[in-house]
């Protein structure tokens, strides 16, 4: 599956959440990492975020579609991660 | 169609930015809004967009889906602006 996912976590933890995000999906732009993942490492991700993260005050949004063929992006403005560029 | 926009612009545009997308679609977290819009709202919203940002400086993503059946929303933490509360 194909997933989004947006956080907004107290300055202490950015860095943390950013770097672990990091091992599994493209960093888009602040805050945003998307890539194609299984259920399996989803539930590995999202384990690993129930450990760095404050549930009562951070919030982290995972927005999963069956497959990257249902999404359009556009982008306004700069890329500030090309997806291409990182594939290369 | 369903919306998903992120963006990242320099802290002087933020506010403009988030006041204008609010306009036309729901705050869920940080820098991310989503909504059910048409064609021409969409067009309406990046013609918008495009008067507030500096390209060459900002980024904003939209992620557009056919329809909101396709993406499944899950949320760690919690949830700043739930959309049901909204549409309350």
């Amino acid at each position: 599956m194909y997933v989004v996912i947006v956080y907004d976590v107290e300055q202490e933890r950015v860095a943390k959440v950013c770097q672990y995000l990091r091992r599994f999906l493209h960093w888009v732009q602040n805050s945003v990492f998307e890539g194609e993942v299984t259920e399996a490492q989803l539930e590995r991700i999202k384990q690993g975020l129930h450990k760095l993260v404050d549930e009562e005050y951070d919030s982290i949004y995972i927005y999963c579609l069956p497959h990257e063929k249902y999404l359009k992006k556009q982008v306004l403005g700069i890329e500030k991660a090309p997806i291409a560029q990182i594939l290369d």
